[in-house]
């Protein structure tokens, strides 16, 4: 049987390998199908692996890179003459076919950058978008571009919405009601961007484009996927985030001002954990890159372990689901939008 | 004793007189300070306020106008012949001087328009701005824009930041931290419009500039100011409402899993309903329009009669503050940037 094997960036993040060499060896004593390569300075990875007990090595790769990306330096530095970082040996293993995703929970501009110039976007898009699933108050609600894209084009949100939509499906949506972010429901709103966006999503062939959502349509979850730009979507999340911990350190203190609060709160709180948990989407789950020829998913830069366990385990459902087959499939059957056709963006297969 | 008198544009907003008649009334019942001029079709404004007893008709004027600008309509429609509209009339009575401010529930758009062409902007102010105060971990935080401006230049987020500060000030802050909202801290991040202003607003004389803020930091009270344009403020504001419904549903949800729950639930469900109020700022607050010529308050559109209530206690402040005397007076230094001296946006004066 073919044992998918996921390539982690070991070197990445805040926190560097000495979080992510135990969550990965974690999880693969939990999950016995689980096959990793872990890619960075092999001498620190193998004595951070011997601090652990009974780890199984047939399952377990290491791929030795000497150079690091830093968390600060420019994508433009990550790409020129650094073919020796852990970040770009791993995407390599995912380009020659010896890894089936890549995890990295380094630098998000650089990842970005090199992903393109390793695996390549599929035929028809132009840039990928980072993409993660949304508590709301109904079904979850795959928000994307998250922070790669500052500045889009309407044919990039059409492109966003297009692959938002096939990923919903792959993860068992049937018909996503596809939604673009606004400051209000009405035609007359928005940028010109969003408003050109609007139209092409309305030509869009098989897309059940339901019109402009705002942020707290969202969270009523009224639209099982969510289009805007990375600026946008970045501030959203990220706020959303922020206010999720100020609210539950609110409803905490409620708990703490009587005996009795604190009686229930002590049932409470962990229910408040999991539910900060849920609320902190991109730092607990990690984010995927939609529209390479390949799995990319960015963990959180301050995630911890269990943070980094879980950015593995989405990639191993990406790969599951094959996102990029069913992406290249729907890609491929065109996009039936008058306008993109003619400015040339049409896949030309 | 000069009285200042606030003007109710008393047509606006998605339930109208029949809210907007009621709240008013009931305030100036509780403010025996407090004169307000209602502007309306008189005869259904007589109506309204006869269905209730002992109103102090010498501090409540009655304005006709007999137009009604729709929530809907494009703000192009509200500015052609349309001198009889409440909102109109409302705005006239504080260019004329015979109101002091001018609150709203109507159309954003056709609100921002008629008060940019009836009061017009302060010398140096391009394009005025919606400010509401956020809640944080620490002190609220004033946002702006919240949606006035859906594309804005580094010059007028710099403006926006000079106008947040000294309404900051006005409110009791002393050297506020005012913060650029960005999708990362480090200089490299963000779009061009952002980079541009970040350097703008490191020239600005007398601004107690922090640099680059993300949306966790605001909740977390890391600035006292946080600038943005209409489309991100607009997002960010509707995402957090929306969001901390959801949570709130939740807790209450928890509350109500056990019988010790509910009897705790039954001191902390009055805290959560604070809470609530609290967290969704516009819709219980109004925001205000700095920048113009004038004081005007919008209420937001679904605002019952608490919301409205605020928003007039709203304008009552930023009279009190006399928020357009300190911004021109701030303004007529001038920005102490060579970038915006170069381009003209200086004041003359």
């Amino acid at each position: 049987m073919f044992a998918p094997v996921i390539a982690i960036d070991a070197m990445g993040g805040d926190y560097g390998p000495r979080c992510i060499v135990p969550a990965s060896l974690s999880l693969l004593a939990d999950l016995p199908s689980l096959h990793l390569a872990l890619v960075g300075q092999s001498s620190l990875l193998e004595r951070l692996i011997a601090e652990h007990s009974s780890v199984d090595r047939t399952r377990l790769q290491i791929v030795d890179a000497e150079d690091v990306i830093g968390m600060a330096e420019r994508p433009a530095q990550a790409l020129r003459g650094r073919s020796q970082s852990s970040m770009h040996v791993a995407l390599e293993l995912v380009r020659e076919g010896r890894a089936q995703a890549c995890v990295s929970a380094g630098n998000t501009g650089a990842l970005m950058a090199l992903a393109r110039q390793v695996l390549k976007t599929l035929p028809g898009i132009d840039r990928p978008a980072m993409v993660t699933a949304i508590p709301t108050r109904a079904n979850p609600c795959l928000l994307l571009d998250l922070g790669a894209n500052v500045d889009c084009t309407a044919e990039q949100l059409q492109q966003f919405a297009l692959m938002g939509s096939v990923a919903a499906q792959a993860l068992g949506t049937d018909r996503p009601r596809v939604a673009l972010l606004n400051i209000g429901i009405e035609e007359i709103k928005g940028n010109q961007q969003v408003k050109l966006a609007a139209t092409l999503l309305k030509q869009t062939q098989g897309l059940n484009f339901i019109g402009f959502i705002e942020g707290d349509g969202l969270y009523r979850g009224e639209a099982d996927v969510v289009v805007c730009d990375g600026f946008v979507g970045n501030v959203l999340l990220k706020s959303s985030e922020g206010l999720a911990e100020m609210v539950i350190a609110r409803v905490e203190a409620l708990f703490r001002r009587s005996l009795a609060a604190r009686i229930v709160g002590g049932l409470a709180l962990p229910m408040l954990r999991q539910l900060r948990t849920e609320l902190r989407p991109s730092r607990y789950n990690g984010a995927s890159f939609l529209g390479l020829q390949g799995i990319v998913v960015k963990s959180h830069g301050s995630a911890g372990e269990a943070g980094f366990r879980s950015a593995i385990l989405r990639a191993a459902e990406d790969i599951q689901h094959d996102l990029p087959g069913h992406l290249r499939e729907r890609l491929a059957q065109g996009l039936g939008s008058d306008n993109v056709t003619a400015s040339g963006s049409r896949p030309s297969n």
